[in-house]
């Protein structure tokens, strides 16, 4: 019996990884900057099952260049059996708005490629401004049109960490659990809001040529010093990555992309946070370093609230949130199952 | 009696840093490469006095958007009474070759800014290609100019510190001490010959526009996160100091220099190198980090040469080996005063 089940779970899940991008459709979507978008759609994927009171759900939320296929760079923590356990939980993870790779066939997703249906023509930079907030709400309608009042526990990466963190500062009610992988704490500090500008400049500065620089940079920013080792020639493999990426990526989504993500900031809303938090930063990440996850669970200890700081140990640097996240499986495992309500403050 | 000297150098001293920007004329150079530089010039400063026999030198080789005024960024260990003791030593500092700095009048370099003696026009990017040994051959050939042929020491942070090493490897004979602030070891990791094509790709992909993001990226990545802290705004204070820099910045120079520092490697010449070598990283330094430093000692040590670490605490990245280094100034002392000869080994 058991053996079977499992045979369902991984051909339900292999169609849903081979096929099923699902997408969801919003008439009209009003930002948080109070600007109106028409015909919003964004894709979205599923693994496991939906219980029947709908109490099993772990919404998955990506970082910069990530997307819905959440299984795709997380694999060592989805899965049956796994951290994530699709045997348990059913996680949902859609694509952002103005995703970067906005040229991918496989991400549905609303932004500047999108054809503005009053011009009929791509709206470019003309695209309403986004922050990161608007991330979280366009999840919140996608959840709300599948009857998905209340999350078991959000997750994510890097940007996706402060898309998980907001979640619990603007809908404490609904958010008991957040995983914050790689994360910046409360928000963007300052060097890193500069760095995103870093990234943009070589699409302000020369919009034909700059995407594959900016995509090298990105990449370069990610890693620590080891990830050129093994490849003597570290430019080759930048180059070799950022071309690949391009023939999807979109360089006026990536501007979107990091204004939006330049806005996180949710210092003023910390106060508000139910949620329990676990913030697994990487040992040697140069974009947030350790340091950012500390001060974060030491200030929401500070208020009251429940936060450790578990960290993944390597020489990755801020890949290593994605790529090595199945190191720390076990604390995941325990965070996700004892029962909220009692504070736990570990921060070092 | 002492009150006077102390009075002379001050004097002296004062007007050197005022005025006494000295100029070393060669007719004809000819690069690493095999190619030939007519009328190369490059300014030079010293401080102190040289003694009669001419073994009180301390040459200090600058880093990449350094210049010959070593008493203006390492204030802290030059001058009477200090590490860099100019009551001791005669302290001299030279402009490079392609200096970043080519439109400062203050600054005197050969390179894409020079006129080119055969067409009467600025050589641009026809001006030869020069490499980090360059750099350290043509002080070579100022100090010859002076009479000088044995150093007491070689000093230098960044990729400063790749050029007092270079000495060392190139010409052992002539340098019984270095000392490597905030260094890259014996050679550029990939890392950071790819960070460098980073710095260089605005200019590349703007060739008007590009120099001041060049500019802003260097000081972003040779800061720790916490320069920001102070000023709330980092970009707007990024954008400043570029701004300022710019204005007697070259940024074909800036690809010249680039270049030139992605070139160093004396990986098969450590062998040979006879001084002992102090290095000195900084704790937060994201471009050279701490075990660049310690991996360079263990190799020197493995192969019988004297080599040590001691590391500038602080929070200021890459910049300490600047601002921060007076913080160990009794390490330099006693590096300095001591008898060479025994095998000093500390590496952690």
């Amino acid at each position: 019996m058991k053996n079977i089940i499992y045979l369902c779970v991984f051909l339900s899940l292999n169609a849903s990884a081979k096929l099923e991008k699902k997408v969801f459709k919003l008439s009209v979507y009003t930002t948080v900057l109070g600007e109106t978008i028409r015909d919003l759609r964004v894709g979205y994927e599923t693994y496991g099952v939906l219980n029947k009171d709908k109490s099993n759900v772990i919404l998955v939320t990506h970082h910069f260049s990530g997307n819905s296929r959440a299984i795709g760079y997380w694999e060592s923590i989805i899965g049956p059996g796994k951290a994530l356990d699709t045997n348990k939980y059913f996680i949902i993870s859609s694509d952002t708005l103005v995703n970067l790779g906005a040229n991918d066939p496989e991400i549905v997703t609303t932004g500047p490629r999108t054809i503005n249906p009053t011009t009929k023509k791509p709206y470019g930079m003309s695209f309403p401004k986004v922050v990161l907030e608007d991330f979280v709400r366009v999840q919140r309608e996608l959840l709300q049109s599948l009857g998905i009042k209340k999350l078991y526990a959000v997750a994510g990466a890097s940007s996706g960490a402060a898309q998980a963190v907001s979640w619990a500062a603007y809908y404490p009610e609904d958010v008991p659990r957040v995983i914050a992988v790689v994360p910046p704490g409360l928000s963007l500090p300052p060097y890193v809001i500069a760095l995103l500008n870093r990234w943009m400049a070589p699409i302000l500065l020369n919009p034909k040529k700059g995407l594959v620089e900016s995509l090298k940079l990105i990449t370069q920013s990610s890693v620590y010093f080891d990830w050129a080792s093994p490849q003597k020639d570290m430019e080759a493999a930048l180059d070799e990555r950022a071309k690949m990426r391009a023939k999807t990526a979109d360089a006026e989504s990536l501007l979107y992309t990091a204004r939006a993500i330049q806005a996180f900031n949710i210092e003023d809303q910390a106060s508000k946070i139910k949620a329990e938090i676990l913030f697994i930063p990487a040992e040697k990440d140069m974009i947030f370093p350790v340091e950012l996850s500390e001060d974060a669970a030491k200030n929401l200890c500070s208020l009251g609230k429940s936060a450790e700081v578990v960290v993944i140990k390597g020489r990755g640097g801020h890949l290593d949130g994605l790529s090595k996240v199945g190191d720390v499986s076990q604390e995941i495992i325990q965070f996700l199952e004892r029962k909220p309500g009692k504070n736990h403050c570990k921060t070092n």
